[in-house]
């Protein structure tokens, strides 16, 4: 069995990954720390999972997770970084769903994340787990940057566009996202409390958002590309619902791409994966579809000669976050990828 | 492996069905019946089962149900009653997730029902399916009516009092029951559309609800008091989510019942039972902590002398439908009772 | 022009009486204050308000407000006791949303709010401010103590029967009410955030709720007859919606209660109200239809002999905190009751 | 006073014009037509009228249409050009909420809506009543047609970039649109229940809206610029709400529209529209903020050198259909623009 610890398990990402892990064939989660809550018994705060654990929260000791295989970091961003190195050199992987190992840009994350990198170093050799894309380094990581969830669903709807030079016009990428409010987190914050949200829409971080740099810096990684999309508009919006996320990309394919079939060329390029479907043509892809799944759907429409929409859907908890970083673990664990994995979508 | 075949699979009991026995470790679906959809995939209704079945919906076959080992009637009232008796005869096993096995009484039935019943002989031997009251019999029945989403609320909240004699006034009992929209099935009609539900609460069929008499007939049963629950006063109201069922049951207690310590003796009386949690003291049950989880969790309240408060909830979906209808086919076949149902709810 | 102030204007029931006093065609709202943000435009806090007011948020000035003809206090418990003599002594009156003026009995007050009461002497001369039954003495009041929202419900849905004598068993009534979210007012906390509330329902202060003692001491003023309701049982639910609610009442009809043609009696007692409509048999007043209006819906049923279920619905907002407000102005301003209250309700 | 006919007042369209033009003071509504519900009382159908009104549906009586000042069609396609002439004729102004006279192009009307239009020859002289951009003309129109919803946060929200030339790109607008459920209408279809879309999210007609064609030909009016818009790539969303709808807008500038101070641009083009909001920079425009308000909310940002992103919002009711209405109809009789109209969103 593999002995995990998980830090920081009072967010929806961390107790998304004890759904998870409590349920995976291979795992013992030995240790879940929290700041606030060490001592109260995890099921206290979280009745879903009555009847499934007996954990309680503790402080976060590092000899204890040390003595982990994986450590997963459920924190905010800044905290695994400090821990990171003393995990690796006691040869614990690490996976960190927080943004300290997505971007190897300093400077940019210095910028975004308002905080210096305490373990640079240790950031080169981390790998950044999009488990299709980045699949036989991961097997082999030591630290895995767990990525964004609007990264994820951007990075695999452009891929196979990407994966194949001169297909599109990069400088044209637009990227409408919509999320489902748990992508903030469970913070208590006036914006975020349910009178506020209900029965609304809304555009937010128009100006600017986190995960913009992560998806520049990961489709340049993708393409080959330095410096291709810089100009890229990413414009994320809040829906009132739990979970789900989907992204509405348009982008302008050049001569050669329109001249493509590009539906049977995304479902070539995915044909073996387990987590990427290309629905059929003329879908119409709900978040609800994938609600709890580790899943991500794709659905592709020509609306104009040389136009391309790409529809993108996940649950941002589970393919967006600990879905995804469970899948890393099986790689680096050497499990069948699906491991723990192949829960269906709760619809309705 | 059991062979089973669901008659009616496009409604929502059906797909939720479909969703805990395509992971049910000693199952095969081996046929899915639809009238209105024979030959279409499965998953192009539901996508949120792609990548998890081939199955496609096919016309009702009698012999092709014969040779399944069980077969779940996932239909409207009165079509079970059709196709029992061909079945049993063929050694295979029948669960009805409707109400034509419910109730004995026929005058009942026909009224509530609005149809004479077409298998009387059969009915007095099939077996209630509510799994933790009737275990016994139902490992050797078959056919099984299972409950009715609100009547398991009821009967589980009630049973420990009822069980025992002189806990409570028979006469006082008050349910005032809430569901989301699912448990209204998945019908198009002008009162289920979304923006007649949204941001809205209501009571509905205040003046008689079909599960009243199903209760009441419950309840003498488990009590063994003819006429005791005549005057039981049950107003169900609609909630605006998708899953979950709430009651809040009233019940005066005999000078008896309340000496009793009531939490420890519904904890005593549930002290074995996987899906019945009896949370601590003080406990307030959120539905969502059970959302897609076989489980019903009970807590207890005395804001009055001799007045005591019971709130059970529970997904009307699965431990009110399609999960305690698996938890009733793992205990006719001799399979561990929790098989294929210990799945860990969605919250949030 | 009747010039108003409002204390505490950026909560739920503040920004509720702006919406309603901005459009009264008597009204000037001439000051707005806020602790945390003086300084601040309104509509820059409400955007909903853009283009309906060039208010600013001020600092709380006594003076000004002396210089106001009516003061709504829209703040926490406690803080209009503070104000109120001085206000009265300069002859402006006072309308408190919270529960300064509400309890009568001194005790109870501090049991349930945790603090003293600073001015008893001008609490015993307040009236409680539910316009129907009490609008004479609101005519002629200096302070009213605007009644809670749950007790509005439970008072107009009993007052009939308590009017009368020996129609009910006083002992028997069970209240079941349900509340939208915004019930609980405008905080940031972790409770109240969208994804601990949205798609799940629950009961709360079950073992007590403020609005307990009084609704005891409201029924027991409309009746006459004291210590007659220290048994009810009051168990408030959260809906996942934005407004309304609908109080389930349960109550045992005495034989001569029984007797009555009851639809006919409560369509006399409320003849004459504009603001409370009681349903024609058979309805089920859903809380949308009077959602934003200051309407009161009655719906009645009798299950069982003997046994009354009456069902009310309001917007919380609205009949159950400001709307009502804005009434007892009116009445106290001799202004025609309904000024500036005939908003027709949003549905859907 | 004005005297109104309504024809189809049983869909939502239908019910909030009723909601509106019940509280205008110089609007009398004669007649409300149903052919389903003709003889039963409109407050039977909708509560949210109860003490409001006393109307009953009546059949379509073209007489009693004629006698009226004004009459609504809110109906399906293809009703409004069949009594058009006729009341026309008798002098009665026609405004029509559907499709019937929105588009001046006949094989597209034909194409989108598969009928063929009924009367060309009043269509030629009817007005789209887009009543910010074609005032002038409503004036002393007869017929309307009366917006959709998606294309009036379009015209608006482009317009000021397409009365002056060579601000932008015009092949290069992309359109991604988000609508509350209550756009698709009063329908009872299997895809409008609540339980298929609540918490969930999609885009539907990505193929194809027939809100494209309508949108494109508006823009060429507006810019005078015939074929300039063909590519316009348009993609609605279904958002988990009620009412609201947002318009995100993509444009890439042309030099000199990256030189101009657009958000100075836009305050200045509607400086006098009463229900036209330019917010200011860095606001993040909430649909709640229009609920039940005849008001549309702009804002703009500059993510990218020449690229301009506009949001726009509004409730698809309201300013989408039954307000954008009765703001044409005060128009059209010489009343102030903004009669009736003044009621603040409903926030929250």
């Amino acid at each position: 069995m593999i002995s995990v610890g998980i830090v920081g398990g009072t967010g929806y990402t961390g107790v998304e990954l004890l759904r998870l892990l409590l349920r995976h064939p291979n795992v013992t989660v030995r240790v879940l720390t929290s700041r606030t809550e060490a001592g109260k018994r995890v099921c206290d705060m979280f009745p879903s999972l009555r009847g499934h654990t007996d954990l309680t929260f503790s402080d976060l000791d590092t000899d204890v997770l040390k003595s982990c295989d994986v450590v997963f970091f459920a924190t905010p961003h800044g905290v695994a970084m400090k821990y990171a190195q003393a995990l690796v050199d006691a040869n614990t992987k690490v996976i960190d769903l927080a943004a300290d190992f997505r971007l190897q840009n300093l400077e940019e994350f210095e910028k975004w994340y308002g905080m210096a990198h305490e373990c640079p170093e240790l950031l080169k050799s981390s790998i950044y787990g999009l488990s299709e894309l980045n699949r036989e380094k991961i097997k082999n990581a030591q630290v895995i940057g767990n990525p964004g969830c609007y990264p994820t669903t951007v990075q695999l709807g452009l891929a196979p566009l990407l994966k194949t030079k001169n297909l599109i016009e990069t400088k044209s990428i637009i990227v409408d996202a919509k999320s489902g409010v748990s992508g903030a987190g469970r913070k208590a914050s006036m914006g975020m409390i349910y009178t506020e949200n209900a029965d609304s829409f809304k555009a937010y971080s128009v100006s600017g958002h986190r995960h913009q740099p992560e998806i520049i810096e990961a489709l340049e990684n993708i393409s080959g590309q330095k410096k291709a999309f810089d100009h890229l508009v990413f414009v994320p919006h809040l829906v009132p619902m739990i979970r789900g996320m989907l992204s509405t990309i348009y982008v302008d394919l050049t001569q050669e791409g329109d001249d493509l079939d590009i539906q049977a060329f995304y479902e070539a390029f995915y044909k073996n994966e387990l987590f990427v479907d290309v629905m059929p043509q003329g879908s119409l892809p709900e978040t609800r579809s994938v609600r709890g799944a580790n899943e991500l759907r794709i659905a592709l429409y020509k609306p104009q000669p040389k136009k391309l929409v790409i529809v993108v859907i996940q649950d941002n908890l589970v393919k967006g976050a600990a879905g995804q970083a469970v899948q890393n673990m099986n790689l680096m664990c050497g499990l069948a990828e699906e491991t723990g994995l192949t829960g269906i979508a709760l619809s309705p």
